[in-house]
């Protein structure tokens, strides 16, 4: 039998999207749970590291967003059909995570001109370097690893929302990664994930 | 039979010594090529993503320390005994990824003494909340994720072994955190590593 799946974050995409849309795209149910802040400084002392998102794998409560998309996919049959597939998703993901991480930088500095430079820099040099690379890939493979979507797919197309939303990426993006904007369109556009994104409450993060 | 490994990188520790220490614990045969800058600038055109480390699995090079160590641990039978014990070691490697991405501010300061300002935080604040949670866990489950060595025991050891050679995490931090402590020396101290250690070149970082 299927584990009982509790999704415990803010009412905000951030780092749980990644997982509603895993959920979602295998139709596998699970408890969608969104707390206030107010809320989270109650239950922050019984989590497992004191940050959101947890999700409750029967009763037992793990954090870490990547980690568990890498859960899910196993339990989902979304990682991949052999080993070298599965280091190849993970290898997909890790450099999604890179790119994450170079945005940490940004929001940490306070200095809003040297703000404005860090942007300036990721748009310039940063983003194109990694996305030609990634296109280079999902032109080669189809999809992020191969001809089938995996989870590292549905992280690529969360990230890629995200950064679309906050207009991060350029209004050419599409023209220059016409791949990468595949893949996201063919997952959002699957019966369940476009009724699930039809129906979600818009926020800004 | 086991695929041929070969493991290239630059002639030091960095984001490969983890990976070399899997081999060695593993007792898992594999070459270790080390190369200069300039032999890199003759291969990089040649590796996946323009980056190393780079493990050629069966003569086809991968990318990404982390998902090799990981690819890696399921060969060796390093990554848990059920999909939640490999959960857990994944989650216990992101924390320290977190941690290493905390270095990257660090790392990318330019000023010198903003630099000074950043560590200062770091060794006040971040490090103590970071280390008294892993120090946690490590005291209830005897090792990072049960009372067996994992992958995630041996990434912790070379982290904490390369913190303490670049002397970052102060005198009393055996004193303050003897499990972690504990779990870097068992591994350290395993035959087939003691002998590795014993014989490796000194390298800075």
């Amino acid at each position: 039998m299927a584990p009982a799946y509790k999704l415990i974050y803010f009412p905000v995409r951030g780092r749980a999207e990644h997982l509603r849309l895993m959920f979602v795209y295998a139709k596998v149910a699970y408890e969608d749970v969104k707390i206030s802040k107010e809320e989270w400084e109650k239950l922050k002392p019984s989590t497992p590291w004191g940050q959101l998102p947890v999700l409750e794998i029967d009763g037992v409560m793990v954090e870490q967003s990547i980690p568990l998309a890498r859960y899910l996919a196993k339990q989902f049959k979304l990682d991949g059909k052999d080993d070298l597939e599965r280091l190849q998703a993970d290898v997909f993901v890790a450099h999604l995570d890179d790119l994450k991480n170079q945005f940490g930088t940004l929001l940490r500095e306070q200095d809003p001109d040297k703000k404005k430079e860090i942007l300036k820099n990721l748009q310039k040099d940063v983003f194109p370097a990694f996305f030609e690379k990634l296109e280079k890939r999902v032109a080669k493979n189809g999809f992020s690893v191969s001809n089938s979507i995996l989870w590292s797919d549905i992280l690529l197309s969360a990230l890629l929302e995200a950064l679309m939303i906050k207009n991060i990426l350029g209004d050419d993006f599409a023209t220059k990664y016409p791949n990468l904007v595949r893949v996201k369109d063919t997952v959002f556009n699957t019966p369940d994930v476009k009724a699930y994104l039809a129906k979600r409450p818009h926020t800004e993060i």
